[in-house]
């Protein structure tokens, strides 16, 4: 594959990256957010590329978002940007993490998030006021996955971040459940007044989720937005009505292998590729041009493709496939095959793959 | 983690392998088919470790079995057995992938599958009577994925084969469904017949599936079985009866990051450790212990813990899980960790993961 010079030529299966669509999409956002007076730091989470970072940091972005300490250390040993603004929106806890976390804030411009006393102490012990640690209070407006549940128990954990001499209490982040910008705002309006009713300033507050995107600026309490998906796009956005099918970056491409039935192909792409996740859809990907198509199974290495009548495929067709969740595919493979103007440049390794820690 | 001498020394989240677990489970299937006459060629999908791959021919493994090129070139890569007999059970398609065919031939004994006219001819233009290729026929006998659906349409295929200087029809092979024994079985003795009254001989018949792994001698017409999950075993075939908890050889260890509320925690081992494979299971994977917890959902580095009363958790403490699907989970990990006789020896490099062309 990295001899491949033509689409013919990609060995498949493989995740092609059209860097054209992925950059006019960090563009327009990047737009939307400067029209709105929103500060952008793109998750990377979907992309896992330090070139794509600094592009989207060169475009206007503030920073970046990582998940864990592994996957900042990745992008930073990859990337041109000096002085990267980098976030992680993760309770880190343990002392060799908190160590690691330490050397890190050497290396970049670092903040992160705190849900818990615990967290935070942990965080406390690693940093001292020589150089101190911008930490969040995570809020749980809705999605009900972390993050303190009220306003009086954010202010605490605020208290407790200002009350440590290594630590400096940064705002209030959320992951915010799709579809619920109203309650969102509401969880933070509540929360201004609290915090202003004890004089705890809020330096800043950060929410993220690319499902409501474009409906960012309703929730006008936030001053950051941390989307990750809408660099690639997906079916999942596609479906929701946040992207069109033009503006998904990446493709599986994936050959028949089989057609053992008339109303049933094979592809050489399986749940290793696509991988399980469903976010709610029929199927695993939308096949592109043929929406009578539903790949109704996967197993590791094979994806099932159904239709109600004749599929009307032969062994050896290629087939350009949208995966549901583009985030997670980008995570199964070591490298994309990058496409420019048409062309295909070549191999792409995927720098931040597989950090879970 | 290279330094990691205690389990509380294991960065979290990590994939910890019991070795002692995973060579008695190896003996113990080479038992049960010693027992029965049958040849055993172990599925490498579930650990992709050339050493183990290597101890489980040294205990009387015919062979191995892997699914795709790329995953049989980085076993032999790594594996010490000489003259190793290697099947991919995989339809292999395209020129470019027939030439790494061919130069994996060279290596070791191979042999394909097939279950149509174009794989078949595309094998022949690579394949010459100097160093023929063995293939076999890819039956479906009943799982609807790949496969000729019938005893006639099977003996065209080995027709072909024995026809193509180059190959050798090698018999029959099938992924079986899972609970369906008998009707494998009829299948099969149909298919005995059919081949009979042309006079053309299948040299062997080749199963799999871990799923009724124990049962597998009442499908008395297979001479080979090629079990990959039992190695590690899951949660999966615990729930079916097939193995018990106790002989689960990889657990996941994670550590509780968030208890936002009294009935919720959350974990850092989220899609991107425990995969969003479900096998028709409740949850997200068993946590060891906790019958009363519930995986309810997983974003890729967050897994959610819900009980119906109190969750009784604290931030920090460590959970073990045994995943529903263990094939996937060793496939999101650059490295497992590996234990021995209750000791942490160090990082197992998954040598032949992500491999998918």
């Amino acid at each position: 594959m990295s001899n491949a010079t033509s689409w013919d030529q990609i060995d498949t299966p493989a995740a092609c990256v059209d860097m054209n669509v992925a950059e006019a999409n960090v563009r327009a956002y990047q737009a939307y957010c400067n029209q709105h007076g929103l500060d952008l730091r793109p998750h990377i989470k979907t992309h896992k590329l330090p070139s794509l970072a600094d592009y989207q940091i060169a475009q206007g972005a503030v920073g970046i978002t990582c998940q864990k300490i592994s996957e900042a250390e990745a992008m930073l040993d990859g990337m041109r940007t000096k002085d990267v603004d980098l976030l992680i929106t993760y309770n880190i806890l343990g002392a060799a993490k908190v160590a690691r976390l330490k050397a890190l804030s050497q290396r970049c411009r670092l903040s992160v998030v705190a849900d818990n006393a615990t967290v935070i102490a942990g965080l406390a012990a690693g940093f001292d006021a020589s150089a101190p640690l911008d930490v969040y209070v995570e809020c749980n407006t809705g999605a009900d996955r972390c993050g303190v549940d009220s306003a009086e128990a954010a202010l605490q954990l605020a208290d407790q971040i200002n009350a440590a001499a290594g630590l400096r209490f940064a705002g209030l982040m959320t992951y915010p459940p799709a579809g619920k910008i109203a309650e969102v705002r509401h969880w933070f309006a509540e929360a201004q007044a609290v915090f202003a009713a004890k004089s705890v300033a809020i330096p800043r507050i950060t929410t993220g989720g690319s499902p409501d995107m474009w409906q960012a600026h309703e929730m006008d309490l936030a001053d950051e937005l941390r989307v990750g998906t809408c660099v690639y796009n997906d079916r999942s956005l596609v479906e929701r009505g946040t992207a069109k099918w033009q503006n998904c970056a990446l493709t599986v491409l994936a050959t028949v292998v089989s057609v053992p039935a008339e109303n049933r192909a094979v592809i050489d792409a399986g749940s290793k590729v696509l991988t399980s996740d469903q976010l709610g859809l029929n199927g695993h990907g939308a096949v592109l041009g043929r929406d009578d198509i539903v790949i109704d199974s996967l197993s590791e290495e094979h994806g099932r493709l159904v239709s109600d009548g004749p599929i009307d495929l032969q062994v050896g067709d290629k087939l350009r496939i949208v995966p549901n969740h583009v985030c997670v595919v980008v995570n199964m493979l070591d490298e994309l095959v990058e496409i420019r103007d048409g062309q295909v440049i070549g191999p792409l390794p995927v720098a931040a793959r597989g950090q879970v820690r």
